[in-house]
């Protein structure tokens, strides 16, 4: 659908491409200690190497699947619908919610009432909002933290452990399993280098307990409103895999409710792990409804966008009132968790006056426009204790906002910045005291060798609270290039210890990112995500590499592609010069042509070694030169047909 | 020209996209002590400052040039001619060097007389081939090495002394002139983050003396053959500023001499700093030969290709006669450097029977074959010394192959790559006895935390020879974004001093890149540099970033643009969504639409406290109690005029 065409509910439909097949994937459910904890993951299977390579037989690789029912063929899809509310029994037997006659945000029952909105409207809500019971608990607390100090693990807990560990046992008894080369095989696959962690401490393995330990201790968030059911959980945290969010959303200038549906369902299709919606424009509410109905993942929002639009723009208008009627609106909507720039105190805002580009945060900006115009702290800080109270009752994590971010190398890690850092940390101890999630954004534009400051001081003021960055951005001087120069920084700080990255595409700074920018965006940071946790030591993050390095060194050109984060690209790349099908098992590519293909000649080299029977490295030093007259009259060019 | 029409020499013509003006710069020429020392940059003008943000001027930017008289509009470019031989006189001056009445090499005198090429053979080269005198200093060397470690400052260096500060100097005293403002400007444009600099040591200004210091040291490089009088003079060291190197180069499967040629123009008006010739398919004596004598920049090979082809493709039919007469044809055309992998001893070939994807080399998986093929140490081992003679007679310089670099994360950092380091290391030594100029390539696939460890080897292990790496690739999940995957890995290993950085395109591992994947991973490349630069505290470094970062905040669009590696893409990103002119000046950007534009904002939030005479931090903090009524009462939301 095209953005100048009108929305309409009724005809809403998902877009083809978010739910086409994966090439040789299939979509498996693991499942848990009970049949309604079904576990997804894509299951990538392999064709078997080839005979001239010594025919073993390939196990699948089992990859984190953050696409939910939209890759599944036995699902129906319908966006008008939504999604399954897979958690709605676990948050029901709780027995800790209450069901609302109504919305409780004036707003919210101001939209719904509506009807000029009606065409606009998500038709397939027929459920009403959940409140935490007050009083069901000491504090009509539902957070996942709350149990998890109490002890509780929850379904969400075990759900996450059997998520992050990827099937890795069963993984290597297949290995083990797959005849006579089954143990050299397993040894070869899952080998991996040690990592440096920086002080992280992940386990061999995942246990729902310890699932449950890391968010009692502010280390991880799950970030999973009551009103989110169709979420499937996932965790945020330096002790996990690092995860990626996805930026979405419409301008006042821009792109429509259709539009931001499809670049959700494209987003977690390619790996987002989280999707924000940054709506600015026009229906953000009715926008927000249609995303998080159809999300599979966890979504956040950044509220005092939607309250800066009730008051026309005009921010020194904001009240606490506005806003606090926005959260609960978009708590009782669903959202995961908010980005709250609470941070900006008014002390911070003149250290950013002899910045090179001063307030770069839109929220920050808004907040620093407040804060001068009242010359008072804003409403974020003074209710802060309020907006946990909020957000306890519907499970809503903190993203605690870096309003006064640097947006630019020159204003890296300076006072302002550091200012608001050091405030985040406190506001941690006020939240975990309400047992409320909370993890804490960061920069923005750093230069490489201040990236670890950033990390350091941020363990350190927020004790270990997950760590959520943008980038940060290496340089300034690629405008059409920043999902790599903050690509490289990504992975840098992802090393150290971040624990998830928000994407930038390569409209960043120019424009409104399109679905083809929202892919090279994502395939980017889960790049970055991944070159951290093996950087990390990550438990069984080799295995996709090494599954790939193999399938290429056995020029298996279809597993190297289908195992890859993007097997449409690299299909199309390698069919670009060699389209042809007998092509696609061919012991060479266009780069070197049959003669200079170096892995090609590895192997004669290995073959003959192999047909000597010098397969062991000794031997093969030792025997050489007996053999090699032999290697030169056994034919040293013969290529193996094709 | 489409790789399947007929290349005819008569008819070949420049790329048109490769002469095209880059917007808003010029082409200038700073001249040394000697009318006959004109050293490229390009500048870049800017407009003022809009009035609203304190119409200050803004003194053009110089950046780096690697781009030669394509980029001159009073140059005449004909490819069949080739470009000036601009350091003609200097080489002839010396006076150490003979013109040969024919070519040296055997099989260059055949393709010379072979008729049926004429239609294919560069028309423009009326002169003959340049060696060093036997006698004319002690031992025929005209190795810029050679005369570094005498004492002499060649024109050449100081050409590269003058290129590498890019004005800074001028630049700062434009900015102390530029009106009332010009000392907080001159402050705000040149400051500099401090470096970690990892033991470089950077000068804050580059004299010619230091160029001389360091290429006799060997820590640098100059790579300029004599018989390649058409190269701008560049540096290669971890003192000077980052280079990167583009390959380029046709396969058997594709690609003719034109592409090749627009390949290489390509390039270097993106920023290629060398550009190697790996050609592979047919009539690579006639490619290169268009290519080096259009060429303004160093142009490396790895003769063992060509070797191989002469022996149709039969690595075990290589011989030494064979190899030394490609090296002196290629000589004599004018290679600057030649890669040649003389570490891959044999000891070292069975430590690479348990990798996971054995050698992936070309040159290296050819001379393994050979050493296995003869059961004794390769020629180019062997022979070392006699290729040492040959280099120094022309001024080639080593670029020395490592033949055993790892192909997957797998194999990172395994017994034989850095058993083959060590080799490189004694062979450097070896080298620089005999005064030739040696750089030592690197790998490969390494996660991000083993990066440093091969930095810190090559360092101890090659004495600081300047370190010349592909990538790294810091993963292998990503087929079709490995320009990513090693872009993370070339910031980060350049950041630890390595001195140039090879790129890697999109199509790596897929397919021949094509001309828009050249020009990817040349951008790629240079902002992988350039953050190196920055995180090494290179001295001006950030002059870029903080001219383009003004730029973004004061909304001058096309400065923005203009400033950035790529401007056409910037640009063409802006318009996709706001392509009216009059957007060029807006205030905003579809990202965020005017009312949330944070840059505005803050703007509003600075022009308040001027108007209200607060300019300073201060100030700023004490008087806005007073002030807040009087910016709500002026009008907090006046936004300006578009």
């Amino acid at each position: 659908m095209n953005a100048k065409e009108q929305f309409i509910a009724t005809q809403a439909k998902v877009d083809e491409a978010a739910i086409a097949p994966l090439p040789n994937s299939r979509k498996i459910y693991v499942e848990g200690s009970r049949p309604d904890i079904r576990v997804p993951m894509r299951e990538i299977s392999q064709s078997d190497t080839p005979a001239s390579f010594g025919a073993e037989p390939n196990p699948p690789i089992y990859v984190y699947d953050c696409s939910g029912p939209y890759t599944d063929p036995a699902a129906r899809i319908d966006i008008r619908s939504g999604l399954p509310a897979l958690r709605a029994g676990w948050i029901a037997e709780r027995g800790d919610t209450e069901q609302l006659a109504d919305l409780s945000s004036e707003f919210g029952r101001q939209r719904a009432a509506d009807h000029a909105l009606d065409e606009l409207r998500f038709p397939g809500l027929h459920r009403k909002p959940l409140r935490a019971k007050a009083g069901a608990n000491l504090s009509g607390n539902v957070t996942q933290m709350h149990y998890a100090r109490r002890g509780i693990v929850t379904p969400e807990m075990e759900f996450i452990a059997i998520r992050e560990n990827l099937r890795r046992k069963e993984y290597m008894e297949s290995l083990l399993a797959a005849g006579p080369t089954g143990k050299k095989m397993a040894g070869l696959l899952t080998r991996q280098h040690p990592g440096q962690h920086f002080g992280a401490a992940i386990p061999a393995e995942i246990t729902p307990e310890f699932v449950r330990e890391e968010v009692a201790r502010g280390r991880a968030i799950i970030p999973a409103n009551i009103n989110h059911p169709e979420t499937e959980p996932m965790i945020i945290g330096r002790n996990f895999l690092v995860k990626i969010n996805a930026n979405i959303g419409n301008s006042a200038l821009g792109s429509s409710i259709s539009e931001e549906v499809d670049k959700m369902t494209w987003s977690i299709r390619w790996g987002g792990d989280t999707v924000m919606d940054l709506s600015t424009g026009k229906n953000i509410h009715e926008t927000r409804e249609w995303i998080i109905r159809n999300s599979p993942v966890p979504i956040g929002t950044v509220p005092i966008y939607q309250a800066l639009e009730k008051v026309n723009g005009r921010a020194e208008e904001l009240t606490w009132e506005i806003f606090r009627d926005t959260l609960i609106e978009q708590a009782e909507q669903g959202v995961d968790y908010f980005t709250i720039h609470a941070g900006v105190l008014l002390r911070y805002i003149p250290l950013t006056a002899n910045r090179m580009t001063g307030i770069v945060s839109r929220g920050g900006s808004i907040m620093a426009k407040w804060c001068l115009a009242h010359h008072k702290e804003s409403f974020l800080y003074t209710h802060f204790e309020d907006i946990c109270e909020i957000m306890k009752a519907y499970d809503v994590a903190f993203s605690l906002g870096d309003g006064l971010r640097p947006g630019s190398i020159y204003d890296a890690n300076d006072e302002a910045q550091l200012g608001e850092l050091k405030t985040l940390g406190e506001l941690t101890d006020i939240a975990w005291k309400h047992d409320v999630q909370v993890m804490i954004e960061g920069p923005g534009h750093v230069p490489l060798h201040m990236i670890k400051e950033n990390m350091d001081l941020q363990l350190e003021q927020c004790k270990e609270a997950p760590f959520y960055t943008l980038g940060p951005l290496t340089t300034d001087i690629a405008p059409g290039y920043d999902h790599i120069t903050s690509g490289i920084g990504a992975a840098t700080i992802g090393w150290y210890g971040t624990a998830m990255l928000c994407y930038v595409t390569p409209k960043e700074h120019l424009g409104l990112p399109n679905k083809q920018d929202v892919k090279e965006g994502i395939i980017t940071y889960k790049l970055a995500a991944h070159a951290a946790d093996l950087a990390k030591g990550h438990p069984g993050a080799q295995i996709r590499d090494n599954a790939l390095s193999k399938a290429r060194f056995e020029f298996r050109w279809e597993d190297q592609f289908n195992l890859g984060l993007d097997p449409d690209k690299a299909k199309e790349f390698h069919d670009e010069t060699l389209p042809k099908e007998s092509a696609k098992v061919a012991h060479f590519c266009s780069m070197c042509g049959p003669h200079f293909c170096s892995m090609k000649i590895t192997q004669d080299v290995r073959d003959f070694a192999a047909q000597q029977g010098v397969d062991e490295a000794e031997a093969l030093q030792k025997g050489m030169e007996v053999k090699a007259v032999e290697f030169v009259k056994s034919g040293a060019e013969v290529y193996r047909n094709v």
